[in-house]
């Protein structure tokens, strides 16, 4: 295990301190590395706050900005924010607009965002992201995992409360957006974490892990290494199952790398993952490529595909300007 | 050695082929993937045209489009593209202004660019990119590499030839951005290739190697892991004393990753660089963090100074609209 880090305890600091530095017209990191809110505070609109733990760079912090959120609430690796950090970013944001908490499904964000939901003054409500197909198979008692498609749900949110949505209508969005996005990953190799522990099991060297998540979590099964024209058409499979019946529609297609795979292989993917859509007769009319949604260094690709509708496209396709997503 | 693609054979094309369709508003790609050029060709100025082996992503590729290149000639992973190639995309793109050939300084660069310039028909000259600090402590006959420097010839060129700086100013401002910028990696791991032969040596597990190429060429030396700070001072002492006395100036601050490099690392390195130069009297006033000039899936980082003046301030700060930069 090697990493460009000072030290397993100060990397959160370290990377949030020279994030908010590179991007000191984009984010301000607020006393006590809280939380970061945009540089230029937007006033009279629902402010939409996220967060959870560290680890999956640019998620949350690079999509704080004009267009998408107005704070992000970073905890530890793997580990939510505290209920305090979120309470103090939604007491120094929210106007009369109130507050629309934007939460990934897993257990402890969602308890924490519930006790900050508790404690704060201000109108609010919470949106829960849960795109990853996987646990819809698998289901535990916490559902399906929130990973990639977050990125589009807080585009679209961010588009939508830029241009004045209220509360309500936020809320509205937000489901109307999880119910056309879904998401699934593949693994080649696992994260290590910055004191060196390995997530989980390891992978063989020809092995990869279908349906991974983003903390590494064990996805549907192992299977050998195939082409990544075999991995789309399985990914796509996966995705197209649980949507239902939607061909012939226009989607947006997102290919995020997980944090160690060069960008030429997530264009492969892309490249693979398009085809196999256009077959089955959805037209990608959008896409995205890139490391977003990441965990650690983490060998591998998540697919996501949002169907999209005029509303939709056209909040995708309005101006963002934040650190990871600028348009 | 696991990636995500078909095979080894069809890595470059899928890439090409996916990258293409994904900003097929900004790139169009030549027949038999011969070059990409702007998906608008732009008229009446000098044309920019780069290019070099694959492995690189997203250079050169990423780099075309309005305010940047007008054309990128991607080779096979790591070997430099055909006279063949060069010539086509010139005479495809030169008009009166003329075509600036940028290379990075490779032997085989250098040597088929050279045989593509004495075939193209129209006005044109070279513009040698060779930023590595490194060789010019262990010269060889080449010279000193072309490295992640490229990324800043590259945009400050790409907004004069924009604005109408005729052949003889690019070439001019390219050797004054040349002067002023350096820079130097260091790899926690090497890349592997596509066929699955490792470059070069490897690494122990807590070793390091300072100056490495992106090709995984040897560096200065192997040394024992340090904290991203310590790393941060040996690499900002090379530069510094490679620029000369060039305190109180003001700096942009380019943190690159190699491949595999998780984005939070990168930032850590950004901030332990930023404060090393500022503590050296050099003030970062632009700076730019991400995976530009890569080296398949190395792990590790390169950082690139760059003295600023008013007018490269402004040509860094030009609109900009490629797939891998835009503001």
């Amino acid at each position: 295990m090697k990493k460009l880090m000072n030290s397993p305890k100060t990397l959160v600091a370290d990377w949030l301190d020279g994030f908010s530095a590179a991007h000191a017209h984009i984010v301000a990191l607020a006393p006590g590395r809280k939380f970061l809110r945009r540089a230029a505070p937007a006033q009279g609109k629902v402010a939409l706050i996220s967060g959870g733990g560290s680890g999956h760079e640019p998620l949350h912090a690079g999509f704080v900005g004009r267009g998408m959120l107005d704070a992000a609430c970073p905890g530890p690796i793997f580990t939510a924010p505290t209920p305090d950090q979120i309470v103090e970013a939604a007491n120094a944001l929210a106007g009369d607009a109130g507050v629309l908490f934007i939460v990934k499904n897993y257990a402890g964000d969602r308890m924490n965002f519930e006790m900050a939901a508790e404690m704060v003054r201000c109108r609010h409500a919470t949106l829960l992201v849960e795109d990853d197909v996987v646990d819809a198979e698998t289901p535990r008692a916490i559902g399906r995992r929130g990973v990639a498609g977050t990125v589009i749900v807080e585009k679209m949110l961010g588009a939508a409360a830029e241009a004045g949505a209220d509360l309500e209508a936020c809320l509205a969005l937000g489901e109307k957006v999880k119910g056309r996005t879904r998401s699934i990953g593949v693994a080649l190799s696992y994260c290590t974490l910055p004191d060196g522990r390995p997530r989980y099991a390891t992978l063989g060297p020809d092995e990869m892990e279908f349906g991974v998540g983003i903390h590494g979590e064990p996805g549907r099964r192992k299977a050998k290494l195939v082409s990544a024209d075999a991995i789309a058409e399985e990914l796509v499979s996966a995705i197209l199952a649980d949507l239902g019946d939607r061909r012939s529609e226009d989607a947006l297609l997102l290919i995020n790398g997980l944090g160690g795979t060069p960008l030429s292989e997530l264009y492969v993917m892309y490249n693979s993952t398009r085809r196999s859509l256009e077959r089955r007769g959805v037209r990608v009319v959008r896409s995205l490529v890139g490391n977003f949604v990441t965990s650690l260094d983490m060998v591998g690709c998540s697919v996501t595909v949002a169907l999209l509708d005029a509303e939709l496209t056209g909040l995708w396709d309005s101006p963002v300007h934040t650190a990871a997503l600028r348009w």
